[in-house]
């Protein structure tokens, strides 16, 4: 009975999209699931999957906030 | 020194609700600090509880987004 | 279909115990599945519990691993 | 920048093993990396993927510990 | 290559702000990504850090919601 | 009252030493409650730390387990 929390920054990565679309997390939940069936045997019914989406300013990278460190920039 | 973290889909689960309530937050608080007590000897004020809320669409199980999974429908 | 995780120190808090009990652990998934059902109407097979003990040493409050905080004390 | 957290109770899956075997973890980290990168464009290097193994005392679904569950029984 | 997660109260800390700031949040990043380096030797870009913001009435510690429990009211 | 969870891989990171130490991990408590109270006036004693020491095996990155990574080998 796997549980899996998956964290992304909140972002569009699909063209047109501000954030991680239905799609995409139907996609993360399905794929996660059967890979824990594939590779350990678990019934697709007893995985839970937990998608939180981060904002880009609480997530950090390289002692900055991603999109600081993105831009390869230290001014604050 | 007990920390709970407590994970639930957004959603009401009480009449005329669409989502869960400062009550049921205060009992689920309440309960299970009550409960490291009770089992373990834990003082209440050495206890935190964390509740988080999960989008609908969020929350996977059964290799689908809760919702569909529910419904018993595997449509796009 | 909540997930719960409760994190305590592992170390013995029933007579003659050193670490959580399986007694205790039963008691405390028990306890919490049947509040959630209670306050939020959530049915028992749908909560997952997760309960992690932690070493002493690995947890800290006050600025101090929390043994040293009990003891008051701040040698190294 | 993803990050993933897999928990699994510990034991074996694949004939002969009594926990997840370095094998499965690999193809879980590869799978789920991929997956990633796959559904979101996030690249293999970019994500952090955490196996816990949880010991079945420790892991409780329906009110149980998972093997009192599994086994259908309520005996202490 | 560490992963830390933050968990505060969503609430303002600093005058005539509701809740963290981003100066807050960018010197939680820097300043933890910077101990591990100087304690572990851990590199900058090799550390995620997770801040998350927890409405007041989803924390509980003593046992209630945190606006209660500083209050010291067990009022309802 | 913040909670942070700090994960790290369990190798020695100073000389002689096959897991963080101790003193690292006293290190690690003290620098990141400090941290709070500077930057968000958390006092020290509400501030909870959980160090979690990970397996290398249980730790993936590059869509490999870590020292699989490190070695830049692809190797099964």
């Amino acid at each position: 009975m796997p549980y899996v929390n998956i964290q992304v920054t909140r972002e569009g990565t699909s063209p047109g999209a501000s954030a991680t679309t239905p799609e995409q997390k139907r996609a993360l939940i399905q794929g996660v699931s059967q890979l824990l069936l594939d590779v350990m045997g678990k019934p697709l019914a007893s995985t839970f999957v937990v998608i939180e989406e981060v904002d880009l300013e609480n997530w950090g990278v390289g002692g900055l906030p991603v999109q600081e460190f993105r831009a390869g920039s230290k001014v604050p």
